[in-house]
């Protein structure tokens, strides 16, 4: 029997709210001693013994029963073997999808990750420029969260942004592959792949291994050990955020089918307990009927048990003064997505500061945007929007500021640098300055 | 007397250059327990506590003697008159470094900081909105390290990216004001400022106070307590890299005059006994000048004790074989300031992929960019430079992706994103899509 999901239902008029509210919302990353301490571990022994450390926790944690760390490496034939035996369906939507991602990073690179400089009357250039990184790890889960999707997401931006090598891992239980990992590897550029995984795999990707060669950058999400570990290895490599539970928050004007909008709560609440939908409406009969279609729709949903957990659990639907008091309210959630169920989206999005992305009207449904839109999936989770970006090409990508000052140059900004050298208490910066133009 | 400066001397042509170099260049950050158990006690008494822990962390470790928390910020006029206070020479360098700084970043931000979208042909539009934070905290050192241009670093890009509140915290021991410091603090527009320090400040920052607001971002240097806190509410707020000691590596073709050579040198040696400089050049007789030219110019230098023992025990001159592979070292040190000293800084500028900031030709020394030429002078140290960047307006914005998918793009997208969902076992995300086109 499907149990039911009945998320939280809230009103902003009520006295009560603000902590009903807050306690909903609340979610903080527990940090496990057990599991802190495994992984220190774990890193120090990859550290020291490289190949042969990453072959053993493999083996143990993996039972992949292997004798060499270089027979965890998939050949690229395998990988296009896999993309080949895919049915023709899911190999023409994995490309459409592809083609879609590369197409919108290819703009993003052009809109925002060209180099540039300008160069001021005197002749002195000043200006940035934006190389990709070198080489780049991309950490794909394995088991049931292993997404095809991700490694798209991941490894395109790398791709478009110039990285010459990108490094997969992907822990293989058992020696279980899921092929269409592999076709999606195949199909985004990635260099080489390695079936390891867990605090392992990011300590070979982070400080190299006689088999596995050392990165710049480790993408990717994983479970408590691999996040740890990113933690630990930051610094050393570059990494992205660490993803907490995902969520999506809808804001609706009742204008949208409701089991659209009840559709699209369980596409979050599907991916897990924890996951969070939160629905917020100035109309309290659109409220009712929203969970009036969740009530009709659950039953025939695979996942129901698991989104049930996570509506009851953490979904809220919440009745507002307004749509602009929903639109403050969802500026405080800074959600990883933000649905605008409206029929006029663009009236309600200027009022948006925080989200990781945008989903604007009726037809947009969070779901296109995670397989084939053409923006990324990797979106900052728990309030992160306040500060952070989806994954983009400029995670691949660094810049370098240029400076070239004329002999004019050196004579105007030598004074000014010499001065405030001085007012430091750093001779040897003003004295620096001062032989350009005084000798 | 002055004790010498000696950098080591290594050739690529030597047999044991490679153990040698890997041995000079090394260095770790080390992790201090005590400092960790410290600052993870500060940080949760500041969460659990507030403005009364931060008040009494403040006068027993600053001995600030003040009764209330709200004592310790300054009011804007107190900035105000610290700047109409400074001599004018001062306050004139102070002011134009401002204006370039501003100029700089206001290209940045047009350069890659714009929001963009696209709009495809059935409709669907596809974008990035780019929105500055709301609200960021600058961490500015007190005492020896307390540098008034890096106050202009760090809060002229926040406010050129837009961000609406720039809060400044900046420890008094004992009461004492940097005068320069608030002056720059009152030029670069700084919001509010409190006379707090170490893990506490970070702390109220980080999850704000009765007095002082919670921020989103915290940018800026500190000693490793600062460091520890800000690794640890690292999620809670976004912060910018923590840096290691400071370094510069000199390119030199033997066309810059030796002397204006071993001052740039002295300019990186002069910041702590740590900091790096390194000198890479083809021509061995160039070499043997420049290190007469550190014996002739030290003894003059105030800060001759730090800067010799800097250069000789973390300084090199290295002799390579061309200055081809005199590029390849560089990349492989991807260097916090890298100095093309050469006539023809062109030629090899294209040929360093890893750097914080490029200074091209002989009129271009560090020290200019350090304060005045107008790109940042925060940035990435410790070979991070390998996969980050200097601090910009971008550290001060975040993106959000825009979609917008019309109904016929919904039906050409939804079958995509369908099969690709069924693929991952995810039923609600299909049937999400499916029912914007099958109803």
């Amino acid at each position: 029997m499907t149990p039911a999901a009945r998320p939280l239902r809230l009103s902003t008029a009520d006295a009560g709210f603000e902590a009903a509210f807050q306690a909903r919302l609340h979610w903080s990353e527990e940090t496990d001693a057990g599991v802190e301490q495994t992984v220190a571990g774990i890193l120090a022994d990859v550290k020291r013994r490289g190949d042969d450390a990453v072959l053993e926790y493999s083996n143990r944690f993996d039972a992949v029963g292997a004798a060499s760390l270089g027979e965890l490496e998939l050949p690229a034939s395998e990988l296009q073997a896999a993309f080949a035996a895919l049915p023709a369906p899911q190999r023409s939507a994995l490309e459409q999808a592809a083609a879609r991602v590369r197409r919108y990073h290819e703009a993003q690179k052009k809109a925002s990750g060209e180099s540039w400089s300008y160069r001021e009357a005197d002749g002195t250039l000043l200006g940035q420029k934006v190389t990709p990184l070198d080489r780049v790890g991309i950490y794909v889960p394995g088991g049931k969260a292993a997404y095809p999707s991700s490694v798209l997401m991941n490894a395109i931006p790398a791709q478009v942004a110039g990285v010459p090598e990108i490094i997969m891992v992907v822990p293989t239980p058992r020696g279980e592959k899921n092929l269409l990992v592999l076709a999606a590897a195949h199909l985004a550029g990635v260099t080489r792949v390695f079936r390891i995984g867990g605090a392992q795999a990011v300590g070979a990707l982070a400080y190299g291994t006689a088999t596995v060669p050392r990165v710049d950058k480790i993408t990717g999400p994983g479970n408590a050990y691999v996040a740890s570990a990113k933690r630990r290895v930051f610094g050393q490599v570059g990494i992205d955020m660490i993803a907490g539970p995902s969520e999506i928050l809808v804001l609706a004007d009742g204008s949208t089918p409701p089991d659209w909008v009840a559709m699209d709560l369980f596409s979050q609440a599907e991916h897990d307990e924890l996951a969070q939908s939160i629905l917020l409406c100035p109309d309290v009969g659109y409220i009712g009927r929203v969970q009036a279609e969740i009530d009709r729709l659950l039953p025939a949903m695979p996942r129901a048990q698991i989104i049930a957990k996570s509506l009851s659990g953490r979904g809220a639907l919440i009745h507002t003064r307004s749509m602009e008091e929903a639109c403050e309210i969802s500026n405080r959630i800074a959600p990883e997505h933000l649905e605008i169920a409206s029929s006029e989206p663009s009236r309600w999005e200027p009022l948006l500061r925080h989200a990781g992305a945008i989903f604007l009207g009726s037809f947009t449904s969070e779901s296109l945007g995670d397989y084939c839109a053409g923006p990324n999936h990797v979106l900052p989770t728990s309030g992160t929007a306040r500060f952070s970006s989806p994954l983009g090409v400029y995670d691949f990508q660094k810049r370098s500021s240029l400076i070239e000052v004329s002999e004019a140059g050196a004579r105007s900004l030598g004074p000014i640098a010499a001065e405030l050298a001085y007012g430091e208490g750093l001779q040897a910066h003003a004295r620096a300055a001062e032989m350009r133009y005084k000798g």
